[in-house]
């Protein structure tokens, strides 16, 4: 019999060996537009009501944190309840540091050795990473040339697939294209019929950026059992720094997470500074409307511009179609301006600055233009 | 084909499902002994470093975090290199969100499906947990009757079971035995043969605790590249509503969970609330050396009133034995007095306070003494 951790040193599991970590490169350049992070930092008013929040739970920093997070929880229901049709319960909320510890955790009670998770590509490029660190099987559906759903394909796959997990970013990222609330539902039950009995996951993460009219999918908790809407404050809340993703599911589905997740997983310091950004949320979610209106405007500059552009309900457009995509990226890079080389081959993602960025990738972009297949 | 999540709601997987999430009871009780806190808040000047440290992270809390925490990893391996015998590089260090998210990316790495985590019971009772939630086979040896471990049986056990990882509390918890470093060195060497190539993490959460002479396996680093040394800012930091552990060991080990940790999973505000820590360590290190001397003092009143008590170089300690445990648990939680009920049966733990804890837990134990076997 030959070890189990035979062949190289160190012992990594043979699957991981490799591979690079996940992450876009970290670079220092004048204008960042590749990580989708919201231009406007936090208010000086803001900071100064978080910096109070972290030194009073610093005093008892010897102490663990509330395991439960009963105050951030019941902040966060109040905050989504203003999206939904019913008024959500703290025990209908969880969170953890980052959305990708939430999926992370939600992979692990429901997916693993055995199970399967489904999403449709181009979708976010972490899922399969959540998957394989969890040992769940992955499959990839596609969408359509428009990178809306297929929805009888999508019924189909769940079918023959019978996933316990469907991961489904609406707005998708990296097109910024949303769901439809029928499509929701339609996988909704596909999924959690008898058989199969999966759950639906409806990743939010850029859900507050929404074209007005665009419903989002805590409207259908009340429908559906097996449906789970996740959201982040890295986004809209302007605190990618801060590392908080949660969601909101039947209270059963947040009771099952705390069997897999880390005890005191949410610093107190992490539970003070959240709760600190809530309160500020008017401030932070009126730049999320100026940002609304720059992606707007960036789409319709890009489509005068005669770009192929995918309809964006987020704070990044994906847009095309380049025969050598990687050429226009460095050519941005070389201008000063870091975009997102990903998504299908041909497109690039940029993400909706400050107007002086955004002129500054117009111009940019303009400057490159002749490389345009 | 019956479907991989038929059985109930929610779908949970099979082998989590009825099972309480970990964690010692949240009371509010005066003096709380059962989780190790150290009872000692950061100074009025630490906090207010923390509260400035957070307030210039929190300008730019819309951007991602460092993903590689440098400055972090640069100002734990100067903290490392003193309880060692050659000086710790930034590359040797990772840290995470507690030692149990340390733990859960040491077994995603190196354990997993097919593979073996061996520990040596009474153990630290996440431990099972974490393999568990990383589908890890679970094997646990015994410790002598002392607590300390037979190295006879352990290697015997590591020959046999060839475990990837082999994961050793010292001191351990619940029983605060340390472990000398031939013991460590006979295992490093026996689990990390060419045929079985596993690692062996010695957990040194408390590891600031331990009595004057007793070495740090930091320092056998050079020794044993199999070698990795965890630790927490829970402990002697103070910093138990932090969340922040770390390891040290060969940069090809950090390499190696740099594939399965969840990108920028230290936020900004945990990076700047750790290095402010850091920068008052000696002021927290000067509480440590408080309680090792309350420690001493305990043990030598436990067994002068004629309790069995386990040798510590832990800021807790294992007495007893009861008949009933439960029933001395409970007459000292009617008196204020909240401590833990693990470890082997018969035996209770307390975690070490200020004086006037320790004055009070004393004087409630000796109301107690009539329900002693």
């Amino acid at each position: 019999m030959s070890g189990p951790t035979t062949g190289g040193w160190p012992p990594l599991r043979e699957e991981l060996r490799g591979i690079e970590p996940y992450g876009a490169p970290q670079l220092d350049v004048p204008v960042q537009l590749n990580v989708n992070e919201n231009p406007y930092g936090p208010s000086p008013a803001c900071v100064a009501d978080i910096a109070t929040a972290v030194a009073q739970a610093a005093v008892t920093l010897n102490r663990y944190p509330d395991r439960e997070f009963t105050a951030l929880r019941t902040a966060l229901a109040a905050y989504l309840s203003k999206d939904a049709t019913a008024s959500i319960a703290p025990e209908q909320v969880w969170a953890a540091n980052g959305s990708n510890e939430v999926m992370l955790q939600l992979l692990q009670a429901f997916g693993g050795p055995g199970r399967t998770a489904v999403s449709f590509a181009p979708t976010y490029s972490m899922y399969p990473e959540y998957a394989r660190d969890t040992n769940t099987r992955w499959v990839a559906g596609r969408r359509a040339e428009d990178f809306a759903l297929d929805l009888d394909a999508a019924r189909d796959l769940v079918k023959t697939e019978r996933p316990s997990v469907i991961l489904l970013p609406s707005p998708n990222n990296p097109t910024g294209t949303a769901l439809p609330p029928e499509a929701v539902g339609v996988l909704c039950e596909a999924a959690g019929d008898g058989d199969t009995n999966g759950i639906v996951v409806v990743d939010e993460a850029y859900g507050e950026f929404r074209r007005t009219g665009v419903p989002s999918a805590l409207e259908l908790l009340p429908s559906y059992r097996n449906l789970v809407v996740t959201r982040t404050m890295s986004k809209a809340f302007a605190g990618a720094g801060l590392r908080l993703g949660y969601l909101a599911a039947a209270p059963e589905i947040c009771d099952a997470i705390r069997v897999v997740r880390l005890p005191y997983h949410l610093s107190a310091v992490t539970q003070a500074v959240a709760l600190a950004a809530l309160r500020h949320a008017p401030e932070l979610l009126g730049k999320v409307d100026d940002l609304r209106r720059e992606r707007d405007a960036l789409v319709d500059w890009l489509r005068a511009e005669e770009y192929d552009v995918a309809d964006s309900d987020a704070n990044f457009v994906l847009f095309g179609r380049f025969a050598d995509r990687h050429a226009v990226w460095q050519g941005l890079l070389d201008r000063g301006v870091l975009i997102r080389e990903t998504g299908p081959d041909g497109w690039l993602r940029v993400s909706v600055g400050t107007p002086e960025e955004m002129a500054a990738f117009r111009a940019a972009l303009t400057d490159v233009d002749g490389e345009r297949a």
